[in-house]
């Protein structure tokens, strides 16, 4: 039943996040483990899967696991197909992690349960065509359609991030050239800074201990928020260019409304007002459309387990 | 009932054509007007119709009357909210002529009927989640899922021919810049055999007479298809942009199938097999999924009246 024991897990590629979700989308108790990485037996990470679960039950009776997983989930709803940072490479994790706890658990991606969790509990509770975007080290995404993820042919819509937008650009990690993650995510915000470093003394420089190669995104955070100069600049650029993608996605979708969550998103307006700016400017037939509200997540790191809980929890009520 | 008389019209910037169309998707009877123009009254263009209605129906009792408008249909399917070529501009089209005509009257645009004819009777039979892109002048199109066009929140959802996929580049007739029309349509197919006529002599210029701004699409298909060199080379880089402004698409979307359709499309794989290949070289995770079929729409010019016709059948069997 809906008002029983659901558990969302968010598995990352570097830690397992647990938790137990209230009906009303509130996190209760959590677990954490650490996920030993890509290179081991699928069987470790579920051993860690496991033993987070059951340190959230405690003894209680389980009514189901919803599991966001940082990959590629098939549209079924079954097999993670391939994740870079976790040893999965199609397999049925949900019927197996089902069998072995003997309860019932979903599966999506950690994107699509990022916008259930905003649907449901969040930013997007009243709103029916909702584009998710996901800021952290590259750009995640979802489409919501009446209220549904859309997850696509073969559960691959909402990978925004690896739309090209500047012809022979910047080399990205998937191999391609000049795609929007590379201009606007947290890894856009460190590049920006890093190049720029060192011009004159700055809050940034501190921070980074006067080494660029460790800079990270919030750092850059904090010091826009403590007044440096370059840091304000990398989120003016950094939220231009999610406006201009953003653009792209309004005429192709003409969503009601834009969620902006992952990590730079904590960033608030020093992101989102450059976006508003550029989409506004990039969109077009600005002059005969409403042009959708931009705003930020409400679910920070626990966006994952919170969808992921209600994902299960829908499920249960069928 | 769904086997009477069914009329689909195409209401384009300089005519209009009727046509009675078969359950089976199939033109019977047509007629055609012209439209006076943007400057002139709604009355005109209304009048127009109703006379390209009437000569169809010769006599006989309507059942529904389908209209595919090259303009912005509001997410009711009642207004025209905007049309570049049309002096429609936030008028209920739909529900004065229903009332004019005394029958069931549907509206959208046309590239939304494109795809519902391609659904119903075309290169899209059997698939259910599909990419509709129609290549004229501009890049029109639309997004199908679960065999229902995804309209948008507002009717605006499958403007893609304004995406930006050039920062700075071309400038466009919508105000902006760079949008993947510029680069890939028959407006950037003219633009490109423009630019290179004259160096050679080529029967390109024979075609135009040795004045590049006589040049029109259809002469560079007509050019390549005689085996000039400049024709050639500008089917092979607009098909390269397709593929690129597809790739994004479906990096989006993940849909099953993507039909080319419009007039630029009579080329065949001429057009296609580079855009094929560029999908192929743009998508992200290649090697982790499958890649959609790109295929020729079934319906040429025919395409509105089929899918109007087919959108007003469907609503009467409601």
């Amino acid at each position: 039943m809906a008002m029983g024991l659901y558990i969302g897990v968010d598995v990352g590629g570097t830690k397992v996040l647990a938790a137990e979700v209230s009906e009303a989308g509130v996190v209760r108790r959590t677990a954490r483990r650490s996920t030993p990485g890509r290179r081991v037996d699928a069987a470790l990470v579920e051993t860690a899967l496991t033993e987070a679960v059951l340190e959230v039950a405690d003894g209680r009776t389980i009514d189901g696991v919803g599991l966001a997983a940082a990959g590629f989930v098939d549209a079924a709803g079954e097999r993670v197909a391939f994740a870079p940072h976790l040893p999965w490479r199609g397999e049925d994790v949900r019927g197996r992690l089902a069998a072995r706890w003997g309860t019932l658990v979903a599966l999506d991606n950690d994107a699509n349960c990022a916008a259930v969790a905003e649907c449901h509990h969040g930013a997007a509770r009243v709103a029916r065509n909702i584009l998710m975007v996901t800021m952290g080290t590259g750009i995640g995404g979802a489409l919501v359609i009446d209220r549904v993820v859309h997850r696509g042919t073969h559960g691959m819509a909402g990978e925004f991030g690896h739309m090209k937008v500047v012809p022979d650009g910047q080399p990205c990690e998937c191999g391609g050239r000049g795609c929007w993650e590379q201009y606007s995510s947290g890894n856009a915000l460190v590049r920006f800074a890093r190049a720029r470093i060192g011009q004159d003394p700055t809050v940034l420089e501190e921070l980074c201990d006067g080494n660029p190669s460790q800079l990270t995104g919030p750092m850059v955070t904090e010091a826009a928020e403590d007044g440096d100069l370059v840091a304000r600049q990398a989120f003016a650029s950094v939220g231009d260019w999610l406006g201009v993608g953003l653009a792209n996605l309004v005429a192709a979708f003409d969503p009601e409304l834009i969620v902006v969550g992952g990590g730079v998103s904590a960033a608030g307006d020093r992101l989102l007002e450059p976006a508003r700016t550029a989409l506004t400017r990039s969109l077009v037939g600005t002059g005969y459309r409403e042009i959708p509200e931009v705003v930020r997540a409400a679910f920070g790191p626990a966006a994952g387990v919170v969808g992921a809980a209600e994902l299960v929890r829908s499920q249960a009520r069928r």
